[in-house]
């Protein structure tokens, strides 16, 4: 796929901090506890010079008899300095910025906000790959994940889920493996929704190979992202790691099927950690490979869900806007330019895009409005208003009331 | 089957209050508020009476400015004096209890007493076919119930957890139905356990009548029990109000295939109502049959059970004593002839069978031992003092601890 020119020019914007976030995705191994805690509070161009010059950052030269956590901090340079012979200029950092590959920064408008939840797990950097604007991906989100050796069953539930969750509106995260990962890509596209895999590699040459279409089409219609850069290989651990991101990125995870040991649960887990909306799909009680998402509802409290329905009855407390099969892929292009923001700090009405400040403007100061009153009071067609509702509804201006919807009180 | 002469014995001593109760379920419809509210302020005797007096039980002569509450009564009296004309005589009702057949009521030793949580909707009486003790039987015990239209994925489940449930020393108890009921009783049999069918007509012609040689074994190895006199027929409101009675035997209930609309529902739900643990075992979303059972995961809190372990969990907080299947067929017979007693009112010490009161004597006044030490103390062997520890465990006495077992602190 050749680079669209945006992309091109985007590439050349790499500012000196970025170039040093996208340097220590290089050195350090995604999730490193010591990189995440320096850059809370050190600039990562600081990082980065200090790492070159063997210098602890944030405290200065080594020394011998240094406490425990500059102890750890210690070992933590001598990983990092190992690398540094395969750590590519700047140039080249910039040249990796190509055939629809972008790097994209905390603070950077293109990143996920959700990720911050991640506290000093959170990414450094992440390399995308395709054209789909991540945040507006996010906003309604849902991971779905599970067995790589999944069974027919779980394969078609898995794709039926995500098909039916893309015609409503909504972005399928996953992993891109085998089994379940690769049937809710499927469904997604099926549908012409987004879908994001998240991988625990370089977005250049994704993992599994076998899987170098789908990624392709997934690249087309959604995104490949990864923490890792170009060019490094996945392993184990790297799968554990990778998976906090994907319970992170999505309002929610389905686990549909994963044995007793799958890793699938080790995304539950991140999820339920992260207080988001753990479910799980359910199966065969003589499957093992429904065993472990049926331990999860038994013991972790797990919400037993079984289409995409009871998925969305999780996630839109507030009722879904239902968004129609042919609204679905317009979504993301009703969003406002800024970037969306989580419900901690939505946007002030000034900020809205024009269509859904006029939906805003239009409803009664008390009592509550069915949404045809609303499109006429407010000169809009029925399709856009139903997706500003459901923007207005997620930035928390409106809810729901017997008669259709209300102004929300702060 | 011949009636055993211990059983001839019985009918012949039942006393003025049982006959009264035995004409009651003659005349009056199981869970009939009105005669419920009545028979918790009049003897039996004298609520017979009064409607065989045409009087208003407990009031006094009908008279036509009655109140609300009167006037209800006034209707209800109507119904029972209209099948007055069927009601058979005391030497008929005691001729009734033959070929096994005999009356419990409410605080004969063979009553059991779970049944008055249900208060006013408590039975007036219970026939039983077969032998065995229903207080005993309940004592530990499972309601196992699901739709007729079973697949069969859900009769292999039922069957199974019924089996390993029985093979640890638990009753079964279910409805006698097609599917899932007649897969549980079966699985109960195939490992000699206790099994319980609570019918919604008489027990003398149980309804299926397919299931006449079910019946049969049933009644052979544990209970045909009903509500409804001997020749009464079975019909669709019976069935939800036999519902209340399967869900009030047992420590808890299992729902095992239900479609939306299933009849188990209502079983799960007298079983939330009574406060007792509501379980149900998933299957896979694309089924029918299972779309009861997720729902009630879902949004009734039903506990989510894959197989018997899971569902003893549920039921032995304090650890199962976990009764060797050789020794599952005894475990009836270990328990003392007083009644047993709900967790709220235990025996005394005086009150246990002699190898329960030696096995308790047995345990240090400080500190856990294991069951090896406890039997060698007690000079009683292993498989008794296994039934003795569950039984003194479920009565509270003792309790699980690192070492084995303990005193629990009253």
């Amino acid at each position: 796929m050749a680079a669209p020119p945006s992309q091109a020019g985007r590439t050349a914007r790499l500012g000196e901090q970025s170039l040093a976030r996208a340097a220590l995705t290089y050195l350090a191994e995604p999730g490193d506890p010591a990189l995440g805690a320096l850059l809370e509070i050190c600039e990562p161009g600081e990082v980065l010079a200090a790492i070159k010059a063997d210098m602890l950052p944030g405290i200065g030269p080594r020394c011998g008899d240094s406490t425990a956590s500059s102890k750890a901090l210690d070992r933590a340079l001598d990983h990092w300095r190992a690398r540094l012979p395969g750590l590519p200029d700047d140039a080249d950092i910039t040249a990796a910025c190509r055939d629809g590959i972008r790097l994209v920064c905390p603070q950077d408008p293109q990143w996920p906000e959700r990720l911050d939840e991640l506290g000093q797990g959170r990414p450094y950097a992440l390399w995308l790959r395709g054209r789909a604007d991540l945040p507006s991906a996010c906003l309604r989100s849902v991971s779905v994940v599970g067995s790589r050796a999944a069974t027919g069953y779980g394969a078609h539930v898995a794709g039926e889920i995500a098909a039916d969750l893309g015609e409503r509106g909504w972005a399928i995260v996953s992993g891109g493996a085998y089994g379940i990962d690769a049937a809710a890509h499927r469904g997604a596209l099926i549908t012409n929704a987004t879908t994001v895999a998240v991988l625990a590699c370089g977005v250049d040459h994704p993992y599994p190979a076998g899987h170098a279409d789908l990624f392709a089409d997934i690249a087309a219609a959604g995104l490949v992202i990864s923490e890792w850069p170009p060019g490094r290989h996945s392993a184990r651990l790297r799968f554990l790691v990778r998976n906090r991101v994907i319970a992170a990125l999505s309002c929610g995870t389905v686990i549909v099927e994963a044995g007793e040991r799958s890793g699938a649960l080790n995304t539950a887990r991140h999820a339920a950690n992260l207080g988001r909306p753990l479910m799980a799909v359910p199966g065969p009680v003589t499957s093992r490979q429904s065993a472990g998402c049926h331990r999860i509802i038994r013991e972790w409290g797990a919400t037993c869900v079984t289409c995409a329905a009871d998925i969305i009855e999780m996630l839109s407390p507030l009722g879904d806007p239902d968004i129609p099969a042919s609204a679905g892929g317009q979504w993301p292009m009703a969003l406002p330019t800024r970037r969306p923001a989580d419900p901690g700090s939505p946007p002030s009405r000034d900020e809205l895009d024009p269509d859904s400040a006029r939906v805003l403007d239009a409803f009664p100061a008390r009592g509550g409005a069915g949404q045809s009153t609303i499109a006429v009071e407010a000169g809009v067609d029925p399709d856009t208003v139903l997706r500003c509702l459901g923007l207005l509804a997620g930035y928390g201006f409106i809810e729901r009331c017997d008669r259709g919807w209300r102004l929300r009180r702060p």
